[in-house]
């Protein structure tokens, strides 16, 4: 087992990466939480797989344990389900001084840790990441959030986990187009981040080697995303570098209602967009374009989706991380180095 | 115009307090957001008094503003009223570098901020309370709620806003009930921390001569609420001192479903128990439940209500400061000196 300190002040946690983790799960919880209850919540396809192992353990310590299952899915991160997880943790009688344990992909992470955020001010929390997306990503970093119909992650909170349990092992399960889905953000943070990262990936060449390597990859871009998200916690600044590929990619996913293509795929093709985008304006080396596009192919990634110029622009001047008439595209300088520039949307419009 | 810099590491903010501060409203705020745009959160009674006043100043700053009005009354601070708020801010455009204000009571205080911490996970607030309890309690300090079914205050977030703007010439306009519902307030402050202030409150004897100390007295309020505020943000320590009598007024305010008893009498009826409490235990200085109920029917509030003492038992079991089988009880030495006295729920269920 391997851990990563994230050292925010008074919110420090660790993140542990190991094969075979789940058989320690109660364990780990007992490093962190002193209290009385768990509330676990999981959703329809996780739950079946790995609840009961998560349970037992956690009786075994004497927890009073509360299981909440959710309908797999996006769906699911809505503000029904929020009320749902509030009115079945209210019923089990919560209180700040328990702990609820998001097990399962992104929307699991997400949902939970608002609730866990939200309810009673604050309740602590523990991630344990299900999906390679989740566990390289969202539940690194404390941003929880549920969907509205006007667009997703538009409620949320800053709200960093006690700690976050990831055991590469449960990977295995996850079928071609999942486990891709995060490669798209692997492959991201070697782009920004990590040249030899990205060299790495560039060798691999079958899901056997994927998986031989996988703990030391989970725990590279793990420790990227600490180093990010120590420097700015709350978004207003470097932390937006790992937006990069996001923009364009939002603007895909948007396009098509968040059904044709996952959310990995949509960073993909948006990668190659961003790169693109800065050989013609010259901000990026040339040939990174083309290495980008083949290395997404490698894992099965779009390098290309169907969609107008305007909807790329609607996408751009929306965006969250924009501030009035300025937008702040990433780019690259080359593989493994980020660049942020601040455009104008009138001349981003122009390109 | 007085000042208090609330000292919270990176946010830093001022309370300003003084009679004719609503003119100059524009002002107060340019000094804290540079942005765009500024939506106004008031509701239909604060709303026809200062809303036109607010909305001219800030146009002629610059700003573009949306004005959102709210019915008025504990009811609108519901998640059906967030939702709504999420949707005109939606509407509106808002980014994370425009502006929210909340202008009314505790209310729109409380539910305003909360919509301000969640939406686009957070956007800059400004408070602007107008009844006595929003000013020297709810709008200072960054707690922010919503009610559930379930109960009061059962969802929400720790947030400061960047700035709090008090014109105590607006508390004029409250009916006697309603100014009395914070003098409340205003008492605990005394009781817990200020004896002085305490005494000052002892020796007025007419409305007006509340209204010619007013000024001093919200300064005072609000310098004991920052510097507990400031010594524990997140609320799990000393900043319980600030619920001295509330659990007491908590029951009480329940047990009557909210209707028959304001927030500040329950909190009356519910200080006279704590310092009977307190004697009977021999923490509290004999004599001081005395002068507690000398001086709260000298403001028209309530010193005993008719309730069981089994909804006081409940009442603490299940009360957010609870750790486990441990209650906290806030309790006072003498007028002016609190102390926080750790209880088995059992043997607090015996006295």
């Amino acid at each position: 087992m391997q851990r990563l300190r994230v050292n925010i002040p008074k919110r420090e946690y660790d993140i542990c990466i190991g094969y075979g983790l789940f058989e320690k799960v109660g364990e780990l919880i007992g490093e962190v939480f002193g209290g009385e209850k768990i509330a676990v919540v999981t959703d329809s396809n996780v739950g079946p797989l790995y609840a009961e192992k998560f349970l037992n353990q956690l009786t075994e310590k004497g927890y009073e344990v509360k299981l909440i299952e959710i309908p797999f899915g996006e769906k699911s991160k809505s503000s029904e389900m929020l009320e749902k997880l509030y009115t079945e943790m209210l019923e089990f009688k919560i209180t700040r001084t328990d702990l609820i344990v998001a097990l399962g992909g992104g929307v699991v992470g997400d949902l939970t840790g608002y609730a866990a955020a939200s309810l009673l001010r604050g309740i602590p929390f523990v991630q344990v990441p299900t999906t390679l997306l989740a566990q390289v990503d969202s539940s690194v970093g404390g941003k929880v959030a549920i969907n509205l119909k006007q667009g997703k992650n538009l409620v949320g909170a800053f709200y960093q986990p006690k700690m976050v349990i990831i055991d590469p092992n449960c990977l295995k399960t996850l079928d071609d187009r999942i486990l891709m889905d995060g490669m798209a953000e692997v492959i991201k943070y070697g782009a920004i981040y990590d040249s030899k990262l990205f060299e790495l990936l560039e060798s691999i060449k079958t899901r056997e080697e994927l998986f031989a390597n996988i703990e030391e990859i989970v725990y590279n871009c793990c420790d990227i995303k600490r180093q990010v998200v120590e420097d700015d916690e709350y978004d207003t600044g470097k932390r937006m570098i790992l937006n990069f590929g996001h923009t364009f990619g939002h603007a895909i996913e948007k396009k098509y209602n968040y059904e044709t293509y996952t959310h990995g795929e949509g960073v993909a093709a948006g990668m190659v967009m961003a790169c693109e985008f800065g050989e013609k304006t010259g901000v990026t080396v040339s040939g990174t374009t083309e290495r980008m596009k083949n290395i997404l192919m490698s894992y099965d990634l779009p390098i290309a989706v169907d969609i107008e110029k305007q909807d790329i622009i609607d996408a751009v001047a929306v965006d969250k991380k924009g501030t009035g008439s300025k937008i702040n595209l990433i780019l690259l300088d080359e593989i493994g180095k980020v660049v942020i520039k601040k455009i104008d949307k009138n001349d981003f419009a122009k390109y």
